[in-house]
C-alpha cells in the first residue's frame, strides 16, 4: 500500500541553504519539494508552518544490546531506536564488536540479529579488537558483501578489546585496500591502566578517579597517534568522541597538512563538566561514568569552535545505557562501573539549543553536524543526511519555539537515568518521519517493532578515490645506480 | 522567445555530491534535473558523457575597465567577461573603487556604465576609501537599494586609497549595521612604504624590488589586524587573495576561536613562485607584478592546506591586466609598475589540473571553492553556485581528459602576457552555458555584447544572524553599585 | 669610608645555578664569594643559614611620580624605591614620558630631577610619543650621551600619547641604527576607543566597563603588529605588560620564526583576575583599573607556562598608584579612572610564592625572570642581575620559609590600596642589600634620600650583533638588467 | 706534579655573557679569572689575544665503540675522544646499550671497560630495552651507585631493542622515583617495519629507500607519545636527535603546556639534507645512513629556530661511525645498511659556522647550546659548561676569523668518510684544554690513552625538586561518600 505524505509551509533545512517548500513523500521517497505542492489524495498532510523541516538526525555512535564489562545495556535495539525517532534522530549507526579471537562475521551476524527489532534504520560499523589472517578476510567480506565501510578501533580497555599498533598498522592498511573508513577511540589504554593502579594507590575509588584515570593528554596523544599512522599509511581517519582541546588540535594539526581527518563530538561532551564526578551521591556521580570522560569546562569551547569552523564534522551520543543497579557493580572500585550514559533521544535538541540558540551554528550547520556530515563521510548521502527528491524520508519537523524539560521520568530510554536530567530546551522536533512514516508527533510514539531497515554502505567515497591520486602523485622512485 | 537546452549523459557534480543526470535548461533556468530526460522539441542538446556538468565558475575578484596607477587595464567588462566564459566563469564580482573624496554612488554609476558591455554576469563590491557621513549614508543606499552587500577596505597604498584603522573602525561597524561583509586586501601600507625606499637604497630598482617591499609579514600583519577588529566589532569578514602560510594562519587561528573568517586565494598564488621577478627580461618580470606578489614556493603547499581543510574558502584571479607597454612605466622603478596580472580565463583549469588531478581535491570540493562558497558568502546561492531546479542555467560542462596548453597567442584577454603561459592542464571546459546559452563550445565564443546581467545580492546573510544572536548572548550588564 | 659587609651560610642562587656559599661586599661591589669566608675587622656580618641569597630584584617597568590623566601618583621616587627595597627589588627602571611636541631632553632632564630623592639605583626608558626630526635626533643624545638604550611605545591613548603606525615605523628603524631596544605598550587605541563609546552606549559607565572596552584581542592585534613591525625592520622587540594567551602566542610565533622578542609580564597579571571589577564597591573596583586590565582566570596559565617555557622574560609591576580619591574622578565614568595600580614592593614575594612555592618554577628560573633576564636585555649585566665578584652588591636574602600577609596598612608605598591585599605569601625578604648596605632587616627599612644611583645602560647589546650578521647574511641582490 | 696553564689576553664566553678575561688553571681546574693575571711560575701561557675562551663542548650523544646490526663501529674510544678534543669538545656522553635479556649492570660494566681506552671526559647513559624486577633494581643501583642520571629508550627497531609503551611507561615510573631523566629514540618502530616492507615492494632497495621508511610523521608520532607519557607520569623528559619540524613543534606544545621537555639536535640534521640519499653512488648515499635520516631542506630552519628560541636545548652528533666496507651489508637492501654517521670533531665548528657565522645565535647562545645546557640538564654544571673558578679545565680556545675546510683526509676519526666533506667553516678551536692540559693546539694532538675520566652525574637535578612540588600541589583528593 502506498503511504503518502506531504508537510506544507514550514522551511526545509539542508546542509546548504534553507527555503520555504512544501516535501511530498511517497512510500518511504521525497517525491515533490516545491514551493506549494497540492495534497495529493489520501496524503496525510502535516501543518509545519512556523517550522523548519530538517533532514532526520544521524547519530553515528551507539550502542544499544551491547553486552560489556560483564552486562548488557538496558537499551535494546527497540528501545534504543525508539528514543532516537522521539528525539527527532532516524538512523543510527551502531557497533559490532567481537571478543578477541571472535570470527568478525559470527559477531556480525549476532548483531544483525539483535537489531531486527529496530524501529528505525541502522547500521554497524565493525570493531576489529583481535588479527589475523581470518580477520583479514572477513574485512573483505563485511564490505563486500554485507554494506560494512567503517572499522573501529579501541586504544584503549588494555587485556580487553585494545588493539596495539601493529594491529592498527595491519588493519589501517586493510581498509585503505577496501575503501573503508578507520575509526578510533583514542585513548592510550596502558597510561589509563597505569593510571587507574596510581589513583587507587592514593586511595581514591570512587567515581571521581574514572576522569583521573584518564585525562585529557591520554586520548590526545592516541588521537595523535592513530592519526599519524593513517597518515603514513594513506588512509582517511576518524576519531570518535573527540572529547578535549588537545584532541581537537591534533584533529586540526593534521587536517592543516591536507590530511583527511575527522572527528566526532558527543552532545554529552559540549555541555556536561567533570564536577559531575565529585557529585556526593555515588549513583549521580557513577552515571556519568563513561570513556573519554566528561572534562574540564574549557574543553567544551574548543570542541564547538572545532564544529563551527568545520575542523570537527558530526555529533553523536555513544548512547550506552546502565542503570543504577548495573553502576553499582563499581561501588568499591571506579574501574568496575560499567563504561556508559544515554543521549540518543536528547542530542539534536541539546545540540540546537546550546548551538544555535547561542548563535554558533546556523540552521544550515546544524544539519550538516547532525546529519549530512555523518552521511557524506559514511557514504549513506544523499540517501540520508538530505532532503530531496530521491532521499529516504526520514525527516524532523523542528519547532524552534517549543521547550521541553529533560528527564527520566519522560524520556524513552529504558535506563532510569538521564545526564541531561533538569535542561530546558528550546527548539525541539514536533514530528518524526521515517520513511514517510509519522513516528512521533506532539510527543507520542508511533512505532513499529522491526520497522528500521539494516543500511548497507558502499566502499570507496569521494575521500578514497582523491588520496588513491594523491598517493599516486606522490609514489617514489627508486635511484638507478 | 523560449530557449531550451538540454545536457545528456553527464555525471553533475555539486560542492555536496555527483551524480549522473540530464539538466534541462528552460529560459535561462535549470527546469528538470532527472537520470534520463526526454529531449523537448526544439531542444538544443549537448552530449556530455564521459564529462561533468558544474556550475559555471564564479569569479569573485576580478579588475574590469580598471583605471589604476595612472592607466586603465585592458580589458574592459567585454573582453573580460569574454575571457571568464572561455574558461568556464560565468560571474565574476569586480570593484567599484571610488577616488578618495568621490561619492560612493558617483563610482558605483561610473562602474555600473562601464560593466554594461559585459556577456556574462557580474556584481560589485564597493571599495571604502574614504571616510564622512556622506560615506556612511551611501554605504546604506547601496545595500538597500543597489544590491551591494560586500564592502571593500585596502589597507596597502598609503597617500592613496589605503584605509587608517579609524576607517576601518567606522566601516566594519557600518557594515554590521547593513548586514554586509567587509572585505580586506591585506597589506600594512605604512611598512610597504618604508620598504620600498629601503630596497631602493639599496640600489634594488627593477621588479625583483617588488616582493621585497612586500614580504608575508607585511600582509599577515594586516591580515590579523583586520581579523582581530571585524572580532571586536561583531562582524564576518572576508580576506582577499590570501598569499602567504602567515596569513592563512591568522585565518585559521581566528576560526579556530569561534571566528567566522573568510579566505579567498588566487589561482597564480597557488602554482607561481617568486623566482619571477628574477628573470633577466624585465618584460617578463614586470608582468608578474602584482600584490600580494607571487611567494616563496612553500607558501602555495599552505594556500592548498587552506582549502583542502576548508580555512580557506574561495578561489579567484584578481584579474587586473596591463600590457608591456604599460608595465614599461616602472622600467626605473618597481614602485610605479602597474600592479596587475590576469587569469579570470585560466583559473579553473590551473586549478583543476593541479588541484583535482593531484588528488588535493574531489570534484566536489573544487565546486565548492570555485563557485559554491563565493556564491553562499556573497549570498547569491542557490541561484549562483548550484545545479538545482530553479537556479540560474549557468554550467560548465568539464572534460576531465582533455587538455590544453596556456598561451597569450590564444587566450581571450586582451593582454599581451599570460603568468600561465606553457602551462599545460589535464581538464578543460568544453562547454560554458550562461543564462542558458551555450557561450564557449569547442574553443569557439559565442558572446553577445551586453548579454551580462548586473546580479544585486541581499544582504543579512546566514552568518549575520548567527552573528546576532551570539553578541546578544555575550552582551554584558551593568554592576549595580 | 669602606663598607664591609659579610652575608654568611646562605645559599646563592644565580640564573644558571645555586650553591652554598658566603658572600663578602666592599664598598658596595661583591669583592669574594668562597665556600667560607672569614669576616674582615670591622665587617658587618649577616648570617643566612637556611636562606637563599639573591641578586636584588629588578623592576623593569615602574612610573613614580607620574603625571597622567590630569593628576600624579601618589608615589614618587622616594616612597617608590623605598617599597622596593621592603620587597627585595633593588632596581627599577622608569619611564620618561613626553608629551607630544615636548623635547624629549627636557621631558628627561624632568624626571631625573624628579628622580633625586630614589633610594635604589633606577634608569629611565623614554617614550617617543610624536615625531619629527627632532625627535631623531634626540633619541640619539639619549642613548649616546645617557645610558638610554630603550625606548617606549604607546599603541594605545588615542589623543594623547599614542603612535601610529609611522612612528612606530619611524622610532624602531630609529632604535636599530642606535641599538637601541624599542618597547611597546600593546593595545589597539583605535579599538578602545570605539569600545569606550560602545560600552558607554549600554550604559555601562562603572569600572566593569574597563575591562570591556580592553579584551584580550585588542591587546594581541597590537602585539603582533608591533612585532610584525620589529620583524621587518629587523630590530629586537621587548612587549611590556604581556596579560593574554593571545599576546602570549603572537610573541612565541614570532620566536619560533627565530625573531628576536621578549615578553614582560606583570605580578598581577600572573595573579589576579578581572572578577575585581565587578566588586560592588566602586573603591574596589576603581583601585584595579589599569591597562591592560585584568583578565579572566585562564589567562594566568598562559602567563605562566610562558615563563616557565622561556617564551615570557621577565616580570614586573607597572607600579603607578592613585589613591581612591584620585580614582574617584571616575566615578560617572570608568574611562576616566586613573589607569595604575601598585606592586613594586610585592612583587618579588607574590612570585616566589605562586610560582616556586609551587613548583613551577625553581629558584634559579625565579632569579631569571625576576632579575638576570631584566638585567641581560637591557644591558646593565652583570653588573646587576648576577652574584659575581664584581658585580654591584645589590642582593636580597631570602627567607623561604617565612611568611607575611600583604597590607596597605603594612606596606611602604604611600597609596592607601593593595592589590595583593590579604594574600598571605610564604617567601619573603628578610635582608635587602643596596650597594653594599643593609637597606631592608627584618622589617625595618634603613633608606637615605637619594641614595640612589642613575644607571647608564649601554647600547648594542648582544642582541643586536647577531641580528646585525643575520641582516647581512639576508641582503638581497639587484637583477642584472 | 702541579700543571699550571695560563691562556692570555681572551674574550671569554659563558652561556651568559662574554668579557675580557686571563684564565688560569691549575691542577686541571680553573682557579682564577680576572682582567690580568701575572703568570705563576713554570706556567704554560697561551696568548688567547682576538681569540674566544669557550667552556669545552658536550656531546650528548655519540656512540663508540659501539655494536650494532652485526658490525662495530671503526671508532673506538680513543679514537673518538681524540675526535672530539680535536673539535674542541672535552666530555662524551656514550650509551650503554644492553641486548633484550642482558643484565644492566653486566652492560655498563662491559661499556666502562671499553671506555677505559679514553683522551677526554665521558659519562654514560643507560638504555632501558627490556624490563623485569631486575632491570627496576639494576637502575636504582646505577643510579645511586654508579652516577648514571638518564636512561635511554628506543621506540623504533622493532624485534631488537625496541621498548613497547608498557616498558616506557614502567621505566618511566622509576625514573621519576631516582630522580633520572628519562631520554627517548623517537620512531614509531612499528611504522618503520611497515615502511621498510612496503618500500620494498615496490622496489625500491637502495639507500633512498631509507628515509621514506622513517619520514618525519613517524618521528613525531614517538616523540609526541613519549612525551604525553611523560607529561601524566610527571617526569621531565628529553628527546634526542630531533630531527624534523613536527618533532620540534611537539616538544614546543608540551613546552608552552608547562611541561619540561628538552630537544636535542644533532650538527648534522641542521646543515645537511636528504639529497644525499639520492647520490647515484652507493658509497655516498649509504654513508650517509642514519636514523633519524636526514631530511627535507625546510626542517633545518624549524630545528635553526627552535635552538634559537630556546624550545630546543643541546647540540650532539649521534656519531656513530662505520666505514664503506660496513656500508656494504646493505647493498640490496637498505634495512641492513649500519645506520650511523661521524661529527664528533666537526659539530662545535659547523654550527659556530652555520649559527653564530650567520647571525642566528650569539656566541653565548653557541655556548649554551654546545656545552652549558647538556651539562645543566644532566646535572654536572657548573663542573662542566661553565668558565668559572673551581670548574674543570676543559675549554676550547676558538679562532672566530680561521678557517679550514673539513675531510675525511684530515679528520681524526677512524672512519673513511666524513658527512661535512669539503664544507668549508670559519671559526675553529685553535687549542682544546682537558683537565688543564693542552690537548690539541694548532693542529695538532697531544693525548694520553686513558686520560679521560668516568663522569658521575648526580641524580634529582633541579628539574625533580620543581616537579615534585608542582605534583603535590596538583595531588587530587577523594571525594567523602
Ligand atoms: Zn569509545
Ligand atoms: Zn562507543
Ligand atoms: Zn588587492
Ligand atoms: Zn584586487
Ligand atoms: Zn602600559
Ligand atoms: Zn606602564
Ligand atoms: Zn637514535
Ligand atoms: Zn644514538
Amino acid at each position: 500500500m502506498m503511504t503518502t505524505l506531504l508537510i506544507k509551509g514550514g522551511i526545509v533545512v539542508n546542509a546548504d541553504r534553507q527555503f520555504q517548500a512544501d516535501v511530498l513523500c511517497v512510500d518511504g521517497v521525497i517525491a515533490q519539494i516545491d514551493e506549494t505542492i497540492c495534497a495529493p489524495e489520501d496524503a496525510q498532510v502535516i501543518d509545519a508552518s512556523g517550522q523548519l523541516v530538517m533532514p532526520g538526525g544521524i547519530d553515528p555512535h551507539t550502542h544499544m544490546n551491547f553486552p560489556f564489562m560483564g552486562t548488557t545495556t538496558v537499551d535494546d535495539f527497540y528501545s534504543g531506536t525508539s528514543a532516537a525517532l522521539a528525539g527527532g534522530t532516524t538512523t543510527i549507526i551502531d557497533f559490532v564488536i567481537p571478543n578477541p579471537q571472535e570470527p568478525l562475521l559470527e559477531a556480525y551476524q549476532k548483531w544483525r540479529r539483535w537489531a531486527e527489532s529496530a524501529v528505525a534504520d541502522y547500521s554497524f560499523h565493525v570493531a576489529i579488537t583481535w588479527w589475523d589472517e581470518s580477520v583479514r578476510q572477513d574485512m573483505k567480506t563485511l564490505v563486500e558483501q554485507h554494506g560494512v565501510n567503517s572499522f573501529k578501533h579501541f586504544m584503549a580497555y588494555k587485556n580487553a578489546i585494545m588493539c596495539d599498533d601493529e594491529t592498527l598498522v595491519n588493519s589501517f592498511r586493510r581498509s585503505l585496500e577496501l575503501g573503508a573508513m578507520p575509526t578510533v577511540h583514542a585513548e592510550n589504554g596502558e597510561l589509563v591502566y597505569l593510571l587507574q593502579q596510581q589513583v587507587k594507590e592514593m586511595g581514591i575509588t570512587g567515581p571521581e578517579g574514572h576522569p583521573l584515570s584518564r585525562p585529557a593528554m591520554v586520548e590526545a596523544e592516541a588521537a595523535n597517534r592513530a592519526i599519524a599512522i593513517a597518515d603514513v599509511i594513506g588512509v582517511p581517519i576518524y576519531v570518535v568522541h573527540v572529547s578535549c582541546q588537545e584532541s581537537a588540535d591534533a584533529i586540526a594539526r593534521a587536517r592543516a597538512r591536507g590530511q583527511r581527518v575527522y572527528g566526532e563530538v558527543l552532545a554529552g561532551h559540549l555541555v556536561i563538566d567533570d564536577s559531575v564526578y565529585r557529585d556526593p551521591d555515588y549513583t549521580q556521580a557513577a552515571a556519568h561514568v563513561m570513556s573519554p570522560p566528561f572534562r574540564p569546562k574549557h574543553h567544551q569551547e574548543a570542541l564547538w569552535t572545532g564544529l563551527q569552523s568545520g575542523q570537527l564534522h558530526t555529533t553523536a551520543t555513544d548512547h550506552c545505557t546502565f542503570c543504577a543497579a548495573q553502576k553499582a557493580a563499581g561501588a568499591d572500585d571506579f574501574a568496575k562501573i560499567p563504561n556508559g550514559c544515554g543521549g540518543v533521544e536528547e542530542r539534536m535538541a541539546v545540540i540546537w539549543d546550546a548551538g544555535v540558540g547561542t548563535g554558533r551554528l546556523t540552521p544550515s550547520e546544524f544539519v550538516a553536524i547532525t546529519s549530512a556530515n555523518a552521511a557524506k563521510l559514511f557514504n549513506i548521502y544523499p540517501r540520508k543526511g538530505l532532503i530531496a527528491v530521491g532521499s529516504d524520508a526520514d525527516l524532523v519537523i523542528w519547532d524552534p519555539q517549543a521547550s521541553r524539560t529533560i528527564s527520566a521520568k519522560t524520556h524513552h530510554s529504558n535506563n532510569d537515568f538521564n545526564v541531561f536530567e533538569g535542561r530546558t530546551v528550546t527548539g525541539i522536533p514536533s514530528h518524526t518521519i521515517s520513511h514517510g512514516k509519522v513516528v512521533w508527533a506532539n510527543g507520542q510514539l508511533h512505532v513499529e517493532k522491526g520497522a528500521g531497515h539494516y543500511i548497507k554502505r558502499a566502499a570507496f567515497g569521494d575521500n578514497f578515490t582523491a588520496n588513491a591520486t594523491r598517493q599516486q602523485q606522490l609514489t617514489p622512485t627508486a635511484v638507478k645506480r
